[in-house]
Order: C-alpha cells, then structure tokens, then sequence
C-alpha cells in the first residue's frame, strides 16, 4: 500500500489518499489500493465506518489523464471498470463510507464523494466535473453526480466545467455539513460516532436495503420493504435494541462478528 | 373507530390520530381503523381534501415496539403488509391526503407525512427515523422518504437516527409549507381550500397520473401522459372548466359522484 | 416560419417564441416552426448552443385551450403527440438548449422549461401548472417537472395551480440562475459561452449519455457510463483536448461537422 495511509480507531477507520505528487489521482495502482484496503476492512469488521479524505491541497483531481492518454481503448475501459468495481466496493461494504472533503474534489474525486453515503465539506471545498473542458465528458461521474443532485444544476457543472463552493453543495445535497476547515476533523468525526453507536449488523442491512429499494417502483420498494423489517425484527440486535429501549437502557450490541442473519 | 376522530367540513375531511396515551402509534388496530376510513371516505366522494392530524404532543411515534417484539416474524410481516396496504390506499383514494404535523413525526409517522401529498408543518415539528438506534433499521419508511429528500440526507437520518428540524423538513422537501404553531390550522386549511375549487374527479385524474409517470423512464411517461391528457380534455369536468374560462367565469364541476369516464 | 424569430451569432441560436397576441401559446403551429426549426440548427450543427426566449410579457402560456376545446379527442392527441416529438427534438438535437424565461411560463410553457438542459430566469419571472382549474390536469407538464423538483412541490403546484416565483424555481431546482430583469441577456449570454468553449461533438456525446444513464438502475448507468467515456477518450477532440491540457494550452476542436466517431 503506497498511495494510502490508514489509521484506526476502535470503530472508525480513516483512508487518507496520499499520493499528493499526483494530485490523489484515481489511477489503476490507487484504485486497485483503495479497492483492496476497503474489502480488508469489510472482513475484518472492526469498524462500522470508513472516512476516506485527501491531502490538505486535494481531495482528489479524479483520473490521471496521462494514464488515458497513454492507454489503448481497452486499456482504458479496464481502468474505468476498475473504478466501477471501487464503486460497488463502497457500495457493497458493511460499514458506511463518509467523504470528508477539504479542498477539491475534481471528476471522479466528486464522484467518489457522490458515491460514499455520506460526505463532509470544509467552507474551502469545492467540488466539479471539468472533463469536458478537455473533451472527456465526465460520464461516469454524472452517475452519482446526477443521483445526488437536481438535473438543472448536474447539467450546468457537466457542460460548463466550472466549480461548484461548500454551500452550494449543501444546498443541492451533495454532501451533510459543511464547516469551517478547523472544524472539519472535528466535525466528522461527530457525524462518525453517530452512527458507530449502531450495531454494525443492522448498519449492514440497512445499507443493502437502502440502495435496493430506491432504484425500485414505489409499491415494489415498499413490499421489498416489508419483507425486509419483518426478517430485520426477529433478529438478535433487534431483539436486544427493543428490549432496551423498553427497559430505557443502551443497548450492547454482539455485532462485530459476521451476521448469521442475512436479509 | 377507537383510535381515531373524524370532523368534516363540505368538501375537507380531519382524521384525528387520537391515542395519545400510545403516542398515536401505528398499531395493526390504528392502521385497520385509518385505512377502513379512507376508503369509506373514497367511496362517498363528499370531500376533496383529507387531513390527517395527530395530538398536540406527537404525530405519531410510528410502529408500536411492544407490538412488534410480541409478534412472530410472521405475525410482524402482517402487521407491516397492513401498513403497505394503508400506503396504497392513501395513494388510491381520489383525494388529495395532507400529512398536518404540530409535533414529532416518528418511523412510519415521519413514512406516512413522506407518503402523503402534500404535508404542513408548525416551527415545532421534527421528523426522524431513528429505528436503527433500537437494532430495526426503519427500512419501510426509507421508501418515501428517500422519494421526498435526496440520498445523502435520507441516509443521514436512517443511519444516525437524528431529528430533523421542521426548516429542514421544508429545506429538503418533506413538507411544503412551516408556519407558528398557532396559524398551523389557518394555514393547513388554507391550502386545502386551493385544491377543493378543483374537481374532484379530475383531481382523482391527476393524481393517479401523478404517480403513475413518476416511476417510468422520461419518454414512457410523456407518451403515457398525452394520452390521459387527450382523454381528459373531452372529460365533461374539462369541457366546463375551459368554456368557463374562455368565457371569464368560475366553473361549475358535476365532481362528486363516480367519474364516468376512466383513465 | 411565422411564429418565431431566429437570431444567431457564431456558436448561439436565439430562436424567439413570438406570437404574443395568442401568448406565445404552443398551438399546432408554433409547435411545427419549432421542431422544424430546431432540426435545421441540429443539421446545420453551426451553433453548440440553442436558448429560447420569449416575448417581453409571456414566455409561453402552454397550449391553446380554444385549440383544445375545437379539436377532436383525436385531434387533441395528435396536438398532444406532437409537443412530444418537440420535446424528444430538444432531447436529442446534440447542442444544448437554455430556457430564458423574463415573465411567465404556464402549463406546457413551465414543461419547456423543465425540458430544456438548462435555464435562466428573471426575478419577476413566474412558473405554473395551472390545468386543473379549467379540469385539464397538466398531465404533460408533470412529466418533466417532477424530473426537476420534488415531489411534494410538484403536487402542490399541479394540483393548487398556484404559481411559483423565479426564486422559487431556482430553490427547488427548475431553474439555474435567477437575475434582475436588466441582467437577463447579458447572464443567459454568459453561461451559454461557458458551453460554447467546449466541442459540440462532445457535448453531443454527453447529452445522449446523461440522458441515457439518469433512466436505469445505478449500476447499469454506471457500467454503460464506463463503455461511453473508454469510447470517449479515444475520439480526436478528446486526444486533442487531453493533449492540450498537458501542454497548457487551450484546445482547438474539430467539431462543427457530424462525428465520425458514435457512441
């Protein structure tokens, strides 16, 4: 691992990309990092949430486009699956993922800020997707781009390129929080041990049910929805949760090991 | 009907969840009451808007966790599919429904605001979904919230269980409108009263529309939609609405017996 | 061409709905000028971008409700099918299209807005679905409207008639920028040459996969996303365009004659 820097937490693990010569670029050796370390951190199931930040200067330019314009077509399109494997990675992982932003989040850097589950800006951030600027429409950034935020305003960063602030950001729902830069570890980390005091596994199957159901029609989600719950009740940090919030205690979850419940 | 009360003006029905002693808590009893009132409420068609209200000291906590620890799975599936039933008939009876929120809306009391049409708010009310704090994830409710807010805020409140203030609600688009406490009633009814100088059968029209298009990709939808608006516009409601208004005078609908013609 | 009036300067269209003594309403006719209008501009392809203005006074008072009114059921289908050929011409002519809306846009009106890639609006700018109170549900407006704004807000503006103010608009994502009435040129004018400083092949390109991604399920948008811009990078604006960045020199595209190169 030489483009990231882990450190951990009892139940918070923190990515820095840190490859900072190259801007953080995706390219095939960070992916391939970023991709491994995250699946390392599903199995082990130490941490319930993951923070990938960047260096002080960029969070990320997105792909090195000396890397593309080296590659044949194919070359190419192994990178860009290479990335949509990262995606599903993120996706596909217990824990959530939080980007934690401090400068600039460029192409498919705000892409992986669009894809984590949550995201926290510094005021000093900035976030876009320029690649048209050079004749390499951002099309795979649009995706979670444009499942963030409105079209209008998807549209206006795809086509022109230009930079979109911290508070606009926030406005089109792009990322939770957004606060000043001495603030920003702080914050995050907040926002982190907010959910750390769930139970891991439930965090789990709420996060396959979340992005199960939302690409669903609105009666399949909910009936999907049903299904989902009714398993979720019966099991152990369920029973557990409800006991103690009859009993008005905290509940003790037994979640760091691998659910035997699947949903 | 124990649980719940109803007051009706000429065209504007006030359902009252009305079990404070249980926080208004969605149990298969309320749930069996509510949905047998909208759909004799359906059938009589004397009224254009529904409103349903909770107590001034919550909305509704949502599901009742005693009732769901008791259940068995099976039992805790039927208590859930009771509730999808009474989604799908506040999205198929013809009126328009008003979620009208002074205090907490809670779990499936924040769904069923998420579910309604059009929802109002005091400077009071607070929205959460904090399920996963008891070790069950609120995955029905995620359903329409995440089809009323965007992705990264949704998840903020699935996962960390936090309420979100009124403002937000009106912010991220969970409720239209958020008013003092005292000009909750003024307002909500004022609002009403701008749907029921409609018809209510092409109220019924539209809002079937509505959410039909909504889940169909772009093209599907405008080619679905010009043909109920080309139907509707030889509807007997039409042809008196656009004569009154070529001829500068109010309409005189002929709405509130069954429509004749179907879409 | 009767209706219309077309000025053009290197790379904009200004086509002008100007029909003002029937408010610019989308009849049979303007409807016709303007597809076939915007298919000569797309063969042409002498412009990247297209904005579409109204009259001082009107944008578009939607379709012609005394044309409805004459019309057969069949006819009014065939007026109805039309406008959806108009808005399949905006979605797939490769340049990008502005609405400069400077005072109201009603019912279809609004749903040219909400069709068009981008839009500009003055502050005394005003935006309504008001179909229903002539028992006409703007079935056909809803479509792209609630692909722009929430569904809460959408109901409320279908079903209420009411109108919704520039600000509005720009809050609940309808719109792109909101300025006093004076700025309206000179602002469209500026983020249209954001626009036209990229290649029109590209932008061709990007405003196919937008449009294609945003309809499917996240994973699909994001492996067909990948296939687009592998294919993307190859093109002789992208090689160009890359190129060019390495260097720190502005691109010179080769992109006003039809792509060789599809995706």
């Amino acid at each position: 691992m030489e483009l990231l820097s882990l450190r951990q937490t009892e139940d918070i693990a923190y990515i820095t990309l840190d490859n900072l010569k190259e801007f953080n670029t995706l390219t095939m050796q960070l992916i391939g990092e970023l991709d491994q370390l995250l699946k390392d951190i599903a199995a082990k199931r130490e941490v319930k949430v993951v923070v990938i930040e960047g260096s002080e200067r960029v969070f990320s330019a997105g792909h090195s486009l000396k890397e593309i314009e080296a590659g044949t077509e194919t070359e190419v399109l192994a990178l860009f699956q290479a990335c949509q494997n990262l995606m599903r990675t993120i996706r596909e992982i217990p824990q959530l993922v939080i980007s934690k932003v401090r400068s600039v989040a460029v192409a498919a850097g705000c892409q992986l800020v669009a894809a984590s589950d949550l995201a926290v800006a510094s005021t000093e951030a900035r976030f876009a997707t320029p690649g048209i600027n050079s004749g390499l429409f951002c099309s795979t950034p649009a995706v979670f781009l444009s499942r963030n935020i409105g079209r209008k305003k998807a549209v206006e960063l795809l086509f022109t390129g230009n930079f979109m602030s911290a508070e606009e950001a926030l406005q089109h729902g792009l990322v939770n929080r957004v606060v000043p830069p001495e603030q920003l570890d702080e914050e995050t980390e907040k926002l982190a041990k907010e959910i750390t005091k769930q139970s891991l596994n439930i965090i789990e199957l709420g996060k396959r049910q979340f992005y199960q159901q939302i690409n669903m029609e609105d009666f399949q989600a909910l009936s999907y929805s049903s299904h989902v719950i009714a398993l979720n009740s019966k099991h152990p940090d369920a029973k557990e949760g409800i006991r103690a919030f009859l009993e008005k205690r905290k509940p003790v979850w037994n979640d760091k090991k691998q659910a035997e419940q699947q949903v």
